[in-house]
């Protein structure tokens, strides 16, 4: 109930604080059998750990994973997956300075109305920090996935106002390979290298920025998703709604589809070796359900709430006070978030695929 | 984890095919002692069921609830309340001819993926009919807020490329008032009449055009939504994006969020009687706990599938056939659907409520 | 939370008060494609219903079932499975006079006490006549498991002190028949005499007595149950022991194996077609997981709480008060249990079935 | 549904195999606020923890709790509670030679046939040291039931055929004080030596015996405990059911209470400051709500599996096969599972604590 868990089948649940001993998950109901590659794990951790780049925060941390339990000669053995990442870079004391002062859209005052006490080191449970428990548990899925043949992948398709075009969903293999080779993660060089040098300018700015993510998830089967209120893209929307930052969620034709007419919309069936669709602003899934046509959605980021300006705000009595702008802190997001929308993906994939286990006779 | 339950403490499960005998909902957790006004379930069902004006569909269906359980002398016992309506006007028949054919954008050909069997009458269990049973659940949600001081209220603010200008929140009476005096529930009169006449004229091209449902949550306390999975938007989302239909999600500055700077988007915090912020990008929910302001989000639909168009797909044994444009249908969801964002929203506020008493000692 | 579902996979919901309109269940998750007899489930309702011989209560219920949702054809759809009981001999001003009075060993002040509020009517939701529903969504189980060979068998072993021998489970058809050839449903014809004079004796003295009932589960493959806290055996338990007046349940060796030493309680395995044990104090079930041989295990149950004398208590302003013997009730409840307890068995088993299909690759 | 958490509001999920890097616990849904005295938490693991006297395993493990995430200056934060404790004594390849070996009556066979794939060594997650976790978790429940005045006890009432008379549950200080100066843990001394010498000659017989362990929980409001499935008596039997070796559960009257007649067993009512009864043959619990009065229970576990003898059973390839008697194991579980028990019936009372908020408006 309070919130730290997610998946039904394929179930994670994440625990620690920015500033504590260390973060993790734990993964209860991977299928026992499926081997795990710790190599991709750490590898897909090293996408999102901070200091990667000009663009991003400057904290050190190297995020390694520890494997404590679940897994025996390299395959899951049914019993709880548990992954480790202990903090290393933890500079507490650039927090004392807003213990007792609320930094205005973050959770600092929603967490004392909540809880009535804070760990205020660094946003502790609320810090984006949490995401890597995340990542490491979506690369466990996404091997699950793989097992199956199916494929996730995400971009950045716009930073600010700088939109990138449609890519090539039909290589993901080439899309991966160039989205990786620059720092901002888009699968256009050219807009890619816009979009970088204008998180550069914001930074100088000591200001952020927000931006979207893009996702397709390739060769799902269809009859994934339940009919009612876990619609596969329901799932999807709260999953991607729960990452740090996340202001709007679209799947298909999005909001741009709520000024179509049916008649341009209806998505029509051709017959096949297997049934397809002849366009796809159904986004891959109708009534809630996979229709085995690229599942497709797009993810809205807002700006960092960090700023390097003075701010007027209130402190936890409620008088007003001052916060000044300080710590190591991402321009933009989207870069580094790219791995957690599709981590996130992946855990719904992966556990719609279990659900679907029980579906027929 | 077949999905038809939704939420944890304040929890609905619903059944029911669109022909088949009956429609229902069962709440479980629906705490002692709240006087259950049966009127006001009704009123509610009226407000959604079908043969309302001339831009909704002329299916008839009184919609009429009947209490199985759980209310004793006019209040909750704590016991799960059984709520049950009736299907009347089933006229099976109208859906033989579409027995064994795949209409377009509907949830014909995902139903059979996944189940391998399908109720074909009328789109069975993936009818927006169960919708009737979330809105008789969500009037006993509303209830349980209104003791609490919250309100909800939610409004059509687009039917195509026509856009309502925003409304006075500060007097959702007023706004209600505005809203149920036209047939489209758009909170701004002049908005109204243009939106009823470009529905009128698509519904005569035997065509439908999708919208946009605008809704504001008043006086909600700081402090609902778990922090990680379940934030408040998380879940707000999910169950926006369960409603059919629905292709997008966004709350506060949401995607035009993602073009923002964080120095602009930032919502400075005022000291006063209670803490408040000088703008509300953050839509009333910060790091996914509500912090006291309004909670305001935008549920965007796609055009109906049903058009009264001949057009191509194929059937049950994959070959091309054609679906011809039959039945009572709408031409535009979002004036029936505002009754549905809002029970979706007061459920998923219900539940948080509850889930907030277990936040601290 | 609150209590009225059960099972994860093969999930049920029941709703109802003993005098209100109607009590039912909702059955989530049953797979796609199983044929449903509905005689079946009546016969098994017919089973539990009041009023079938001298040694059961005289309320008269037809304990009819309607189907309202879920079965097409003749075949489960996948979507969820509704079942109603209408309620019928209601006499619930029987009930006046306990209105503000507790009855002893009952639910009413324990009620009071939890919600603040009581329908007093025949112990409303607190009444053995939910387990009606359970017997009901108990049958949807028993033919779930019937098409993979599961059986499942309960009778009388005890009332009072009167027990019965052991019988040969190698032949549960002949057990069966047996059983439903006396009122007390005990697989021993000469004990199933003894008791049937006993309780009748008891019943002529307004008096009341315990029983215990045994269940056997034959064809259970090896690997169903969840290794640690969701054991079979500690989720048969949970299913038993939330029986109305169960006190005590016990499988394999039980009670009698806490006095055993391991030298003689060890099953030692038999090679063969399949792997077998010699004995089975583990009762079909080793470290939570059952082993493939029979799983048996027995359930206590205390004396009806309701007898014709008249008995001192105390009302709901606290004070002293007398409660008379009044109203129709069963002398000892074994012989209507045996298929509420055969009911909750299946019910755990077909969780068990459905989650077993995600515990390998 | 892989069965490794446990409770609804106060929740808590189990990992770690016995002879990996280290087990632990996550609790998630704490109350914020709660002061930890971790000194207890260690106190009480160590009642747990192996080599504690001559009567249980020398596996020698200190068995110490790192605290990991959800902890602030001393009081939980409402965030997850993560605790952890690595493993020390592996001694792996004490169980290479049962490698391929089925143990008779442990859960080699039915892993093998659920998932697969096994960890052999030493039993892998079915090992007993899961509770070591499970103890640290109960620990921070019992803190919390502390805050609210409940107060847990249990001590071995029988090993073998040898049982302990009634105490005084009056204080339960004293009692407390009895069990813990000997150790076999019973709170009468004349038969805990008894025990122990009876202990003493199984073990050096190389053998096993089962015992009982009894269970009081006072102070416990009326009103706890949800009617229909999660009857308090039902959690806290299967919650028992859940600890290994466990074979039966029993409460109140328990199994004699089968045998007993309504008017002997009603407990009668008695006017006063807080409604109490003249007997308790309801363990404290009607209708599956406490009503006040001490709560009871019996919890029977069979004789340890493991056996200092050779005995036949299978290999893996399904063929004939010799085990021999090898390890450092426990003569008799139940001094150690005192501890566990009350840990496992702490959780159950705090999580029905949490949901009772819920219960009226």
């Amino acid at each position: 109930m309070a919130g730290n868990s997610f998946g039904q089948l394929f179930k994670i649940t994440t625990f620690g604080e920015s500033h504590g001993v260390a973060i993790g998950v734990i993964i209860d109901g991977c299928p026992a059998g499926l081997t795990i590659d710790l190599d991709f794990v750490q590898s897909e951790l090293d996408k999102r750990r901070p200091g990667q780049s000009k663009i991003t925060t400057q904290r050190k941390e190297s995020d390694t994973v520890q494997v404590l339990s679940g897994i025996f000669e390299g395959k899951s053995t049914g019993t709880p997956i548990s992954l480790l990442i202990p903090n290393e870079d933890q500079r507490s004391k650039d927090y004392e300075h807003n213990k007792d002062v609320y930094r205005p859209s973050h959770a600092d005052y929603t967490y004392d109305a909540k809880y009535g006490i804070r760990d205020h080191r660094g946003g502790g449970r609320s810090s984006a920090r949490e995401t890597a428990a995340r990542v490491a548990a979506g690369a466990i899925a996404k091997l699950l996935l793989k097992h199956f043949g199916i494929e996730i992948f995400g971009h950045v398709t716009a930073v600010g106002q700088i939109n990138a075009p449609n890519f090539d969903s039909n290589n993901l293999a080439e899309a991966l390979a160039i989205r990786e080779e620059n720092i901002v993660r888009c699968a256009d060089p050219a807009t890619a290298k816009e979009m970088i040098d204008f998180i550069d300018s914001v930074r100088k700015d000591g200001d952020t920025v927000g931006g979207k993510i893009g996702c397709v998830i390739k060769n799902c089967p269809a009859g994934l998703g339940e009919p009612v209120f876990d619609k596969l893209h329901a799932d999807l929307g709260k999953a991607m709604l729960s990452i740090n930052a996340v202001h709007g969620f679209e799947y298909g034709s999005g909001f741009a589809g709520s000024e179509m007419r049916g008649s341009e919309h209806n998505d029509i069936f051709i017959a096949g070796d297997k049934p397809s669709t002849l366009t796809n602003f159904s986004g891959g899934i109708q009534g809630g359900i996979s229709n085995g046509m690229d599942i497709n959605f797009t993810v809205a980021f807002k700006p960092v709430a960090t700023i390097m300006h003075n701010q007027q705000t209130i402190n936890a009595a409620g008088e007003a006070a001052e916060i000044k702008g300080k710590g190591r802190h991402d321009p933009c997001v989207v870069p580094r978030a790219v791995i957690i929308v599709e981590a996130m993906g992946a855990l719904v994939l992966a556990d719609h695929l279990l659900r679907q286990r029980s579906a027929k006779l």
